[in-house]
């Protein structure tokens, strides 16, 4: 037994050089992402050819990455990663509202406004009133809930995507509910569109015979002291790509009533968001922090 | 059962989306990925925070590399991985020659020299004659093979690493054998050197507690017509690394006999190349390309 690497224990080869000082949580994570790794390697019995064909493409996917746009989170996405971490971390009692990916087109602090405004600023689109209200398991309305909300406009693109095209905050805002958890707001009734397919996470979608749409939604962010913080979607039920979305964000419980009313606010959605306390010990890591 | 993702059935809900039309080898590879990297995630119960440190160690491998540096198959390296898919690619009966990694540090048409030629053109280091043949399974010796050298120089680096410092081609060259199959050069004996540790990489070998070193080695790159190409290198019995080569590269049937012999070639090491065929079967694969 030389300890040199060999085909076969080659997991151990490289898990048993890992050093005793390494924090806990590096010597798990790592142990086990080799683990996964070599057996992959293993299954398929990737070829050298193959072996050059990722070592091209992880490099340009690191490449294609902008202040603007971040190719690691969208192959993150296409592949369901960004959803597995989302679900493991935000795993709630039923009754509760899910989580779903925050998405690469969040920006922090968008105009606070008055209960009922309307965030669309580029008068595009179907108008559609959004209500609802944000309460507690038991059914208690939570006041002093921030509700910040963001979605494309008709053509499919949200502000920061367009920024000489469209007003700034264009479909954007934030709205405070006061005692009674109500919150409302006018906005349009979301389009579906692709994620941006013109990078190597495009070509890996071509490759498995994907396309990149996104089912209709408005984003949301609910926070409120006391209160695990709830970053989701809210879909409309008609869409054709409900059933494959591009980064795997929908769940039956956010498909939300977008009803035809008709008039001057052409739709109504409808949805509650339901929070649930803050759990103290999730603040604290088991094994300590990675880093 | 709605089909939409969740955490149970994470896998399927990516892998279910491939088109049939995506070819059988991409189809293998891509949801065996998959359900290897969501394994990873679960049995680690990866965070929010541990994700986002791992895209932005993944953007900036990828931003790191250059013309003149490949950080991914660096990381590819210090995992075990190119030596994993090296293995499974060059398995060999026994008695022939093992592989190892090519490394970065490969040049393409270096000079062909004389045998008996020396290949330290900066005058520094130990001086070792470097001899041995090239022969088949049987023992017969292997007319026509070219013996593709290079190494790091007496300070550990290689000529590329230095062009302003170094002679162009020191420490190359290729030698072509005769009808006996024997090959000899003067080199220098190699020296221990680290590998780049000053990006991402050298983070992550530093969050392991390893260091970055590979033991001394001469590349060897043996072809003839009708065999099977041999990768290698051979490594002195005596290096303080010998057993913890940062990129796995060590077999023991490689550590080669360094003999010190004094007088003006200071050592010699010898070492027989035993050549298998090429098999026609590997020329195709069972799935059909990749891409």
């Amino acid at each position: 037994m030389s300890g040199y690497f060999t085909e076969d224990n080659s997991v151990d080869a490289v898990n048993g050089r890992v050093g005793n000082e390494a924090s806990p949580r590096v010597q798990k994570v790592m142990t086990s992402l080799v683990h996964h790794l070599h057996d992959f390697v293993k299954d398929v019995e990737l070829t050298q050819q193959e072996w050059e064909l990722a070592i091209d493409f992880l490099t340009r996917t690191g490449k294609t990455c902008t202040d603007t746009r971040q190719e690691y989170i969208l192959l993150s996405d296409v592949l369901g990663l960004s959803m597995l971490v989302d679900a493991i971390g935000n795993r709630r009692p039923a009754g509760a509202t899910e989580n779903t990916v925050l998405g690469p087109f969040y920006v922090a602090n968008a105009p606070i406004r008055d209960m009922g405004d309307s965030i669309s600023l580029d008068g595009k689109g179907e108008s559609c009133l959004f209500e609802g209200r944000v309460i507690d398991l038991d059914g208690n309305p939570v006041q002093g809930a921030m509700v910040d909300v963001w979605s494309d406009n008709a053509d499919g693109f949200y502000d920061v995507q367009q920024p000489e095209l469209q007003p700034k905050w264009n479909n954007r805002g934030r709205f405070l509910t006061g005692a009674d958890g109500s919150y409302g707001f006018v906005g349009i009734k979301p389009v579906s569109y692709p994620i941006p397919d013109d990078g190597p996470v495009g070509e890996l979608l071509a490759a498995l015979h994907r396309h990149p749409y996104r089912p209709a939604h408005m984003h949301f962010l609910v926070t409120a002291p006391g209160h695990q913080k709830i970053v989701t979607h809210i879909f409309t039920g008609d869409d054709v790509y409900l059933g494959s979305d591009a980064v795997f964000g929908v769940k039956s419980s956010l498909i939300a009533n977008f009803e035809h009313i008709g008039g001057k606010t052409g739709w109504r959605a409808s949805f509650n968001f339901v929070m649930v306390p803050e759990d103290p010990s999730r603040l604290t890591a088991s094994d300590g922090p990675i880093s």
